[in-house]
Order: C-alpha cells, then sequence, then structure tokens
C-alpha cells in the first residue's frame, strides 16, 4: 500500500537537529518512508492512498526509552504518607518502598500486570509514542523477571507500539538473597540471564549501580554476562552519588547510561568516547527534588547525544507523560526545544539500538509519525501537560485511540 | 430525571477534608445532588436511570479557578528564544512578551479566539474540569476586553462547563497609556468596567498589583469601582514583590488573592480574617523556576483556605492540565494529596463564589462530579501527567469526550 502524506510542514529530526521541511509530503510504502521531501517534489505516481495532513507539523513517532512501565500495585499511599509526615525509613520498615512493588508484582498475574500497564500505556499511546522500553526489574526471581518480560512482548503485540524489553534483574536485592548480593549477581549471570536470553525475552540488559543496589564490581559482573550472550547493555548510574557508573558502562560500550546528575568529568569524557547515549530522567530529578544538575553544557560540548524519558516506575517517577518531560528537560535543564525532541526521537532510538530504523523521517526507516495540530515544533515543549491535538501514524497505518 | 450512581467510593469534600464514603451511592435530580450516602441506605424508590460505576472514586467536578485561557497568538517562539540565549530585555524590545498577546489578541476575531480557547480547553474538559475562570486582561481596551468576555461566555455556553467571566483590564498598561497609568485606572473605573458590567459580562473584578503592573493605589480604584458595581474582587498579588496587595484584598473582602509567593506575616493574618481565598499557582512557579514558596505552613495555621489553579496563560503559565498542579502542588508546595484536591474542589468553589453550589458532593449542590478508576484519592496527585481513566457528569448528565 502506497500512501501519500501531504499539506504539512516536517521536522524531519536529520542530524540531531529539527531538520525542517516547510510545505512537505512523505510517501509511505506499507510500513516504510519511501520518500520525504518539499511537496513541491512529490513523485508523480499512483498513490493508493492520499492523506490531507491540514497543515500540520509532523514529527517522528515519540520513544520512551526508560521505562518500568510494569509492575503490580501502586505506591500513592507512600506518596501520601511522605506528605503527611511519615519518614521514609519508617516506609521501609512497614514493608513499603520498593520492596512492596516486588510483592505485589511476584503476586500479580500476567494478566493483572497486562492490564494495569495497558491502562498506564494508554496515556503514552495518546500522545504519540510509537516505541518503549520495557525494563524487568521487580521480579528478582527467575519466574518474576520472565513473567514481566512476557507481559512486556505481549504489550507490543496488542498495541500499536514497538517494545523493547531489558532484563534488570539486578535492580535490587530480594529478600532471598539478604546479606548476598554477590550470590545473587552469581545467580543473575549463571542462570536468570542466559535462561531469559535463550527465551528471546531480553533486547537488553540493565543494572542499578547505586550505593543502595550494586557496586561496579558487582554490575561488571552482569556486564560481562550479557556481553557473553551477545547482549547490549544499559545502566543507571550516577543517580544519587558518584560511582564511576558511567565511565563503566562506556568502557562496555553501553546503549546509554541513565540519570547521570552525579556524573564527572571524566565519565563525560569517556561516554563521549564510546557514542554512548545519556539518557536524562527530569520526572524523577523534579519528584525527588534533587537540585544536582546533570552537567549538560558539557555534554553539548563534548557531543554525547542527549536522550530523554518517563522513567514510568511506582516510586520515584509515576509519570504518565512522554511530553511532559520535554517541557521539565527546557525548564529544569535548560535543554532548548529542539535538543529535547531530539532526545524523544533520534537520541532515543540510538539509546535502544534501534538509530538504524527509528528516530527520523528518513527514506528507509519505519513510518511511524505524528501530525501535531501545532504552530510551530517549539510547542511541543512549550505546552505544559494537557493532550495536543494530532495524528499518529505507526508503521503506516493511521492510529485512533479511544 | 431521576438518576442512581452507584457501586462507587465518595471522597464528597465536605467539610474540606477527603469526606470519604466507602460503598456509597449519589442520587441526582436533574442536575441537582439529592441524595449522597452508603450504598446500604439508598432511598427505595423509582430511578429513571441506574448507573454502575463500578468501583470508581468519585469526586466532585474539577473547578479551575484562575485562568486567561482566552489570548490570541502564542508565545512557544519567544519561550525557544529564551532557551537559545535571548534575553528577557531582548525580547521585550522586539515587541515580544505581553505586548506581543496583546496585539494578537486585539487583531483576532471572535471566532478565532473561541477556536483558540476551545482548543486548549478540550485538555481541561477531558481531564474532569466542569467549572472554569476566564480572566480577560490582554485587550486593555472597551472593545477588545468585550470580546475576551464574550468569549467567554460563549465557551461556557457551547461546552459542558460552568464559566465564571472575570474582567482585568487591570492587568497591563496599554501603548495608548503609555506612562499615563493613573488616567488607563480612570478610564476603567469609569468607563470600561461600568460598560462591561452593565452589558452582564463580568461576574468579578480583578487586577495585577506589581511594581510591572499596577501599585496598591491604582488597585483601591478598581477595587472601589468595582463595589460601587456590586461585584466581587479578586487580585494578582505578592507573586514577585511585597507590595500588600493581599492585605488590600482582604481588607475589601475579595473572594482571593493569587500567587502570594512574596506575602508577609501581616498579608496572611488579614487573610484569615477576611476569610479571602489563597489561590496558589504551582505551574507559575515551577516554570518561573521561582525560589520563594508561599507560606504554606502559616496558610494551613491561619485556616486560610487554599486553592490552586492553572493560571493557564501564554507567557508565564502554558499550562493545559489542572490535575498536574495538584502533583506540583504536593511536589513543590509540600501540599497533602488531601489538601490539593481540596484545592481544585471545595476551595475553588469558595474562590468564585460558589461555594453555596459547587465544590463538594453534597445535597442540593449542582450534580457536576468525576468517576475515577484509581485505587484511592491520593493517585490524583501522585500519577504525574498523562490520562487517567474516568467518566464525567457535568449537571446531571454523563458527558463523553472525543
Ligand atoms: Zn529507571
Ligand atoms: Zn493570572
Amino acid at each position: 500500500m502506497k500512501r501519500l502524506w501531504q499539506n504539512c510542514h516536517l521536522a524531519t529530526m536529520k542530524d540531531c537537529t529539527y531538520g525542517i521541511v516547510t510545505h512537505g509530503a512523505l510517501v509511505t510504502q506499507g510500513n516504510l518512508i519511501e520518500w520525504v521531501g518539499p511537496h513541491s517534489a512529490v513523485p508523480a505516481q499512483h498513490y493508493d492512498e492520499i492523506h490531507d495532513l491540514q497543515g500540520a507539523w509532523v514529527t517522528p513517532g515519540l520513544i520512551d526509552c526508560h521505562t518500568h512501565a510494569v509492575f503490580g500495585g501502586n505506591r500513592s499511599g507512600e506518596f501520601e504518607q511522605r506528605l503527611l509526615g511519615t519518614s521514609y525509613a519508617d516506609i521501609a520498615r512497614a514493608g513499603g518502598g520498593i520492596a512492596s512493588t516486588v510483592r505485589a508484582t511476584r503476586d500479580a498475574s500476567e494478566d493483572e500486570l497486562l492490564a494495569s500497564a495497558r491502562k498506564r500505556l494508554a496515556s503514552l499511546l495518546r500522545e504519540g509514542v510509537t516505541t518503549l522500553e520495557v525494563k524487568s526489574g521487580y521480579g528478582l526471581d527467575l519466574a518474576s523477571e520472565r513473567k514481566m518480560l512476557q507481559v512486556a512482548r505481549q504489550l507490543g503485540q496488542r498495541l500499536p507500539l514497538t517494545v523493547r524489553t531489558t532484563c534488570l534483574a539486578a535492580h535490587a536485592l530480594p529478600p532471598e538473597y539478604a546479606g548476598q548480593p554477590d550470590a545473587f549477581i552469581t545467580h543473575i549471570c549463571e542462570t536468570l540471564l542466559p535462561t531469559l536470553a535463550r527465551e528471546g525475552l531480553v533486547d537488553a540488559v540493565d543494572a542499578f549501580c547505586e550505593h543502595l543496589a550494586f557496586s561496579p564490581a558487582q554490575v561488571e559482573r552482569v556486564f560481562q554476562a550479557a556481553h557473553a550472550l551477545g547482549l547490549p547493555i544499559k545502566l543507571h548510574a550516577e543517580q544519587l552519588s558518584s560511582l564511576g557508573g558511567s565511565s563503566l558502562a562506556a568502557r562496555y560500550k553501553a546503549l546509554s547510561a541513565d540519570h547521570l546528575e552525579y556524573m564527572t568529568e571524566a565519565d563525560v569524557k569517556a561516554m563521549a568516547a564510546s557514542g554512548t547515549v545519556a539518557v536524562l530522567l527530569p520526572g524523577a530529578f523534579y519528584l525527588l527534588r534533587e537540585k544536582q544538575l546533570p552537567p549538560i553544557d558539557r555534554l553539548r560540548e563534548e557531543g554525547v547525544p542527549i536522550a530523554l524519558s518517563t522513567d514510568m516506575n511506582p516510586g520515584t517517577s509515576p509519570v504518565l507523560s512522554l511530553r511532559l518531560m520535554l517541557n521539565m528537560a527546557c525548564t529544569l535543564f535548560r535543554l532548548t526545544p529542539e535538543e529535547a525532541l531530539a532526545g524523544v526521537t533520534v537520541h532515543a532510538a540510538k539509546a535502544l539500538g534501534l538509530a538504524a530504523t527509528h528516530g527520523t523521517l528518513e527514506v528507509g526507516k519505519v513510518a511511524d509519525f505524528i501530525a501535531w495540530d501545532i504552530e510551530q515544533p517549539a510547542d511541543l515543549a512549550y505546552w505544559l501537560g494537557g493532550d495536543l491535538p494530532k495524528r499518529i501514524v505507526y508503521h503506516g497505518e493511521e492510529v485512533v485511540h479511544g
């Protein structure tokens, strides 16, 4: 099916800039982009369908490259308790925090996890997210991690959404390994990860490098296991303290290192050298009322690609909107609207290892795009919250969300 | 038409608390609430319709009590310029800032203003806003202020939404009065306000008390004119500096004083004594990266009602979501989720002079309510962005938004 999409302006995001084509058009053939350019140069040929985009601005489909979107339970009660004055320590003593999400996730059936995740993803889909990463990491045992990753795969099958799965078994220490983090890492490296990889459930491997999670030495063992399985890696690094996780990730040619508020100059240089994407998570920064900013100017100067994501998770970032992250990146991190849009398109694609197929409007790429009823691309970062009017095209087909 | 709404939990917001009724029900007769209570006590009588709310949490319809939702143009270009390093002074010199919105609003037809406002309000409506205040203040002459207020009235006629209009002619000095603020105030008091009030376009009167706008003495003249016309007053006060505007507003028994970051102890006491609502605007606080917090603890201790609003406007608060303000009030101002919900229901009603008819689920009040598919009321403040699943009832009738 050959389709012409015309009467629009394009922000192609080619070369990681807006890459603007005013009065542009797109031709799609099946699920791929076949031609992009000015309307005056549209190839004269037969089109099965011609779509009038009525002056909309077309961008690539949005890519949310760091989420924990599959989980059991909900931590709004904890959120409320904290605001009523209960200390974090008291909440943890009462079984709250990540431990409560692990319990609820282990207890939930696959159907329950699927239903609750679908409800959350409805918001992302409606605002134009067409590619999504989903991490495991609340199961922390083979069966429960498998269950989470299977749910992630099912989301990709049932929704107009490309889902990339990431195994984050090294997220926290489960109760059955209390006091034995190295034994848990051994279990991950020797059993859990190879098994789930063999089952085709793992597109990438992630870990949480932090004092309250795993040390760089433990993380490095996970990276070695991932490399042995031929899997790309990612890392939660330098969120609360500076452990050199991002340098370690760079040394292992990680796709991305994520959070990065406390990264050092050496980390920046290492990531620049390896081409590792810096995934910034302004929602978590905002919700934790963090004061330490990631070193944006240095990342920019060294040419480290900057992606943005929701970090959707029940504890530190119950964020249901990727577009909101554009505004937060501009307001809190002083990114420009152009950098912010690149952060959820071209650089987010790279953070998922999808640079060749996703993230820009270019010939040969997958035809995922959004036609926004806006005045100019900066509107996407400018409007705070709400639902901008749009049309969504996934794999060449228009999607209608209820 | 008598309707029973059952199989739900209620956050009635009675007495400015959650006022929870688990396993509750509501009876509506026409556009009013006729009965509220536990399901076990539902009156045995004939119902024309019975609605199963499937375990939802029902709250009053949300009330956005401070918006500048009608305006021409858009300032996303300015937002982008600022982030690219252009100074505010340079933007003002190039005709940007509020002057550009005044020009665009004066130039726009009523139909154009209506169409652009409808597009923005679609987000608010969809998330459960059933009552909205709209201010004038970008016209700054009789014809243009009238045009804005007429558009506001039309929004109320065409949408499932109760609109309250506020004349904010004393918002900024128009170019034709440059250097003559007192003459402009005279024009407002003697011509503009009496004319628009006579035409039935004004439900309340507001002004902007600030160094870059009008002095307390000038504002007081506007208040006297409003009082002479029998119109209630509101005030933009203490946003950027401490001028005692909120004390002045309290002395005139204002419905509300709004912003309030720089209010003093004397202002708090004055507002407590007069029963004036403190309307906090966390979106503007966030977008301006303000550091000075409103004195939440003191407002709480003195029993000043705290409302929250979007302050939707093109310059300092292009906010399209009232629910997002709940999270920002909790995260940035440390309100509890219960206080935040009261801030967009019962206290927001009071800020609009609608305490007798709106803002709680109580017998005799207007049947505007939302049935949220959530676990508990705190979810409304906890989830950041996105669109929570819900059913919306306006004046006793279910509304379906596209
Ligand atoms: Zn994360
Ligand atoms: Zn305002």
